[in-house]
């Protein structure tokens, strides 16, 4: 099938396009100059909405400024907003793996506002007239500043619309856990040994606690992130533009997004280093680094049915073993862990990338945004899979908790008031010898009764440190 | 817009799927329960190519060994090969993030063949009859065995038919270059500062034999790769399989793939551990890191085109800048080393996921192999492109190389055996304090003329070792 | 030379220990068990000292609470006191690759503090009387406990001594140089090619606001380091210690180190997590991030002396060549990068120690305080490194930054509101392909006089955005 | 205590240095400039060791080769003898973060050595006469070819001598108790959930295959290792060497080493690039997966001993508990897998390294081998100490691992053929809501005897495929 095409024009020349599509001729050369990977590849939506978004806000006020025609200006915003409402989203087919400036991306937002508004307008798409790219999209804008404030954009909406609703779903559910389980006692385990008790509800808590410190944590690198390079055009000064542009966009960029930007203190570095999205990759990091403790813990707690540690029981999504009852494979976990994992080696492809910048540009844009992207994407969203699909529905197995902690030896050192170390160290080796409980040993080995065993070993005082009144002198 | 359903089940009970798709009830747990990601972080295309591959092999195996109805087995191999030419790769819609195992990714295989098979065979899909996913489809097999032997089979495919070609096609221009450029004698750098001269073709020969050696590096991993796990069913011991089944099918995959295959030589080593993609990964790695040596060079050799080292001039592919002649972005380097940047990330998400294992089964599989795929295909991709967009073009700025070779004051060196270290050292503080020439500095302090200075500062006597007759006693 | 022992024991039994060192039997044990690495692999000193402080601390607390006698808790505290000030330190053999916990480390100090005081009180080293290593020494303690709060006390410790001060040191140079450099015009680099320009001290600008942002990444992170897992003992109840333990201590450290610390908010988090540490590695990796920009660009702008930027001259510290004036290696930025390259790594292994815990216990955490203080000890002392003996001495090389300026083509931007965008293309072309200025270029051809152009392209308009009066309706 | 100094000299003038070392200017600047870490970051004493038997070889070749004086030169061999022996590791005071060509490191060895020959020969230290620094210890060589040549040798020599064999070592034991288990039936575990049987034999013949694969992946390394740069002087050009210089060296270099060498098949890639050192440690990168996979299944599967998987007992090396026996801490499985993150983070910083050469040559060398030799010994010691103190040592638990085959219900599939499908689902699902075994619910159900059920459930044939004769037409 043979599709049409028109002529579109750049400073190297002529070039066809598909008559069909809203892009020009520099999009058209990137397409042919970095066949690197397929579609999965492309630039991520986050990042072409940011850029409706930036360029919306850029029209407005160069309106406002009296440097772009009203009514050429209401239509690009027309334009820009189908690209913010994802109307336009099959009009930007580059991949991450263009130039690292973004420029190719920058040039294809430039030019399908240009061809979608030319067509509003009923003019002749590849014409640039009445609407330029260049002289009227990218209007005192350079990639070297859009990019980067596009890349602050789309990671502050989808870190307030994807990862923290998430991140505070789990929170919840954790902290509902811990709870629900704040009365149920059990073995705690250090090294993956028994040791002394505390209740499931303890346990839980210290999830939860993670969970509210990897909120904190991705909650103070937004300051950063809140801060714009637009208004620095090529290489920071902002030649070509005017004062209070960086100022006036960031305003219009705040209402349009409801989130607070601002000008970034120093344009030189926003564009030369993107070390606001290292930092925000490695908050995500430590989240991951938390969520792998927890998935993992999980899944070891739910690990059995028979000969595992069992303590408690995940809902069963889907089929385990199509023959046996009981086996629940915590796929959630899983899922969580491979996300953590992605999260931690995507944190060093943002390392890498944000250490190789060189004077006054830093070309690894597309690859940083990228991954920052997902990270945040499949962080927010295993969170709240995680949370919705197995913390909720997470049960203690009671029987087995106690029938633990029952066993355990670790309780006797709450006989030394009693008997003594010496003899306490007896009992517990007479009952892990024979592989029976402590109250089996000291009634063997006639220390006490098995009434007075139950009444002084009590884990349920093993929770706490004790009251010591201390005298003030 | 109401689509139809029709009822499928699994041990779970029932559940509605789209009537117009292969999959059945599991896949559309995975659908619900894994909402993870867009679309675009579904299982990799070759994973699901791989796995045509294999359930074909498996057919064809069980239908010699009598375990398959050999009626049943045609419609399969016929399903799958169907799988294998990607008509079906709309019927896969699960993404990485699902089970770590990838069961879901298998019985979605199992199910689309199942269905398809069906319909050709004119049953009633969801009736799982007279081809059913699990006794027909996966006979002999397990999730565990399955997916890691897919993993084995699209990696090595993957490397065969777009890694090593483009690694190779980079490795043969780059070679051309070095050949093409062996007389031009250029002043060397280290530390960044100016040294001793070397001729523009040593430098890139530099470059090509890194090439040569990533491509030993990953050959020598595709003997950990070839191994496949098919066989070892759920734990590794074989169970519900027979002898010699991993052999067999390990054959019927060499033929179909043209690759030669064979079973995993410890079972227990293939489910358990995917050391074999975290290898692969460091050989990715290492080529990562040559490359992003070589385009770093050629970026900063390329700077300017007036205040840089501009010693040669990469082709323009796309407007550098529209109003600037000769300023080309080296917009290919920064698409490689962005690549090369993820490829480091990549492969250490690879390396948390292989080292996360537990007992008989890692599950981490997805993850891993979706970064190891994604890996050699923009590595990969980007060779071929940085290769016929950029390398072939490359042409040496012969006028900036000898200006700077003239100015270099590293050439003193050639003078010591004339006028002895003490006054060369003079005669190069002289040039540096003025500003002038080595040449200009000799005639200046009367150390010789300008002609003995051209016969006896030659920077091509500076290219190699001398000859030296060693007398052997 | 055989050297005289003394026996030593613990629950295991009697051991031979050498009879001039402090130390006990489970150090001794450790010491023959974890044969890991040579001398440079013991527990770093930040960390003994740490855990001197601590010991203190819990002593005053303890005999504060009549738990302690006074008499024996006094030489305790003046032990402690010894180990604080470095004087024992040979008495901690012990290497990182130990009990995951620091079971043993914290055994070494009770062990050196117990028979240490022992010898003030003219007791005999190892019968544990009067001072008992465990009943007075850890009284209220568990190494699950203490070691995650040496760990926090020698972080914080180590970034206000030293990481704190050598970033800002580091910034202070900066900063200082970009405002001295504030006249001075120079070309700007984007994608490593010329572009338009900015001043010497805008450049600098920005390394600048990269180390103050370093600064507050780091200071952000303080907040978590300030709270103690003390208190918490063996599983994070609190078992075996009294209400208040917690506070009583973390004041006296406060104290003692002059630092404002406090009691966990969750003890369970505390010891089964090490969260905080991975997010002030993050806070580091951010840095070295940074930290590796600026010394790469510096490295770049000081190449030459003839061939490479060289618009900056680094101070010459050590012999270059010993030929050749002029070459000055940029050995700083070598040594910093390097660091950074450091801190990366280590960052890594922190991330994959954090993520490993398991139920009550993190067990990696030698391993992560190790990582952490060796990358906050080399990135502080290396930044100051750098500030002395590099940044503080950079000169400009105003004659060749003129020179670039003078030859840049990209100030044909200037040119565009008196000839048009048409005609400055043609301006710039002409003197690309001709080797001349554009000023020479202008004059061939014919469009304006010198003087007319020297007027019309002032590149010290080109430095900051035009003023607008926006007329606000 | 003021010690006394003597003056010595470099091409920047002179400076004092302590009488009682050997070392000269150039080190004594590097001290003062490089201010980085304490002692323990100094250059690694294999680093030194091989600069000893490097700087022998040279000098044995320039002697034949008639360049070097043969009185001169026997002083200088004797002196490259006591550096070998480590006889004068004190006088090598440089840190590792120094210039990241490690010249500083070189002249330190050249320095020493002519201090020392002077020393021998009477003369007067600090003179340069008769064995000068550069003129004879440095002859036909540059910092820039003898230091990757030294990384090459001490890599491979602490390979051989640390690694290999503690990888033996591990394999060996791994493989013994792989046989002596060969008979111990278990269940398996897959998702760490209950999984169909095989033996504890079984399960160790995975860890010792992958001991196996790591081994043989060090081993595929060694091929780019064996390459010296030696020959290729300051650019790789070989100036001021002579033809087979290269040659000759490596062949001296062999016959010191017993270890074979060759010279670099390309000298530019051998200096600007260590693609050789990026590969070794990917190697050990997967061999640090490998680790933390078996130690993590070790730790797990001797988790409790009362309410863990408890299948294998631990030897105990140190007091677990000091009041409860059976406590075994799996601690040399903690510092095993503290050291795997290590490599891991080790990894990570060496291909950042790697990756950041610039030109003619790499200048991140000491962080590189420094990451490196800390990989390879600490590996290397702790799997010997891994093998030694744990694995040899591990003992089944017999009672329990047969108390839970007993309990498993995954059994249930052997007897699908008896009772089919349904039923045996019923037989699973009642025992699993009952709590009892197998056994129990079909005796309940009265669906066969216990006679009947313990002839047809049996684990031993569980272990492997069934033999299968096909029937070849």
């Amino acid at each position: 099938m043979i599709s049409k095409t028109r002529i579109e024009t750049d400073s190297m020349g002529k070039i066809e396009v598909p008559s069909n599509v809203y892009w020009g001729a520099q999009t058209q050369r990137s397409l042919q100059n970095f066949r690197i990977g397929d579609e999965r590849q492309r630039m991520p939506l986050s990042i072409i909405r940011a850029f409706g978004i930036l360029k919306k806000a850029a029209a407005i006020v160069n309106i406002k400024a009296g440097r772009l025609d009203e009514k050429i200006g209401k239509v690009m915003i027309q334009s820009a907003e189908e690209i913010i409402r994802g109307e336009l989203n099959d009009h930007f087919p580059l991949v991450v793996w263009q130039t690292g400036s973004g420029t190719q991306t920058n040039m294809n937002v430039n030019e399908v506002i240009s061809n979608r508004s030319i067509e509003i307008l009923g003019g002749e798409m590849g014409t640039k007239k009445p609407v330029h790219p260049n002289d009227h999209v990218n209007l005192g804008q350079s990639s070297n500043d859009t990019f980067p404030t596009a890349m602050h954009i789309s990671a502050r909406q989808d870190i307030d619309s994807v990862l923290i609703p998430g991140l505070n779903e789990l929170y919840q559910a954790l902290l509902e856990k811990s709870q629900k389980f704040s009365k149920i006692i059990k073995i705690g385990r250090t090294h993956c040994q028994d040791a002394v008790p505390l209740t499931l509800g303890q346990e839980f808590s210290g999830y939860a606690q993670q969970l509210k410190y990897s909120i904190r944590r991705i909650n103070s690198t937004l300051e950063s992130l809140s801060e714009l390079a637009i208004g620095g055009t090529a290489v920071g000064t902002g030649l070509n533009t005017f004062e209070k542009f960086d100022v006036m966009v960031s305003e219009e960029i705040s209402k349009i997004t409801n989130i607070q930007f601002k000008p970034a203190e120093n344009k030189f570095e926003a564009l030369a280093a993107h070390d606001a999205i290292v930092e925000t990759s490695g908050a995500l990091n430590t989240t991951a680094v938390s969520l792998m403790k927890i998935a993992n813990d999980i899944r070891f707690l739910s690990s059995g049915p028979r000969t595992g540690f069992g303590e408690i029981i995940l809902p069963p999504n889907e089929p385990g073993s199509s023959i046996m009852p009981g086996k629940v494979n915590p796929t959630q976990c899983e899922a969580l862990t491979m996300v953590c994992g992605q999260v931690m080696g995507n944190h060093v492809a943002i390392t890498v990338g944000g250490a190789n910048g060189h004077f006054e540009l830093n070309v690894f844009k597309p690859m940083m945004i990228y991954n920052l992207l997902h990270s945040i994407r499949i962080l927010g969203d295993a969170c709240r899979s995680f949370a919705k699909n197995c913390v909720v529905g997470i049960k203690p197995n009671k029987k087995r908790i106690a029938n633990f902690l029952d066993q355990s030896l670790m309780l006797v050192t709450a006989l030394n008031p009693y008997i003594g170390y010496d003899k306490s160290a007896i009992v517990a080796k007479t009952a892990f010898e024979k592989g029976i409980t402590l109250k089996e040993a000291v009634i063997e080995l006639e220390l006490m009764t098995g009434e007075e065993f139950d009444e002084r070993v009590k884990p349920e005082n093993m929770l706490s440190p004790i009251k010591l009144v201390i005298d003030k002198k």
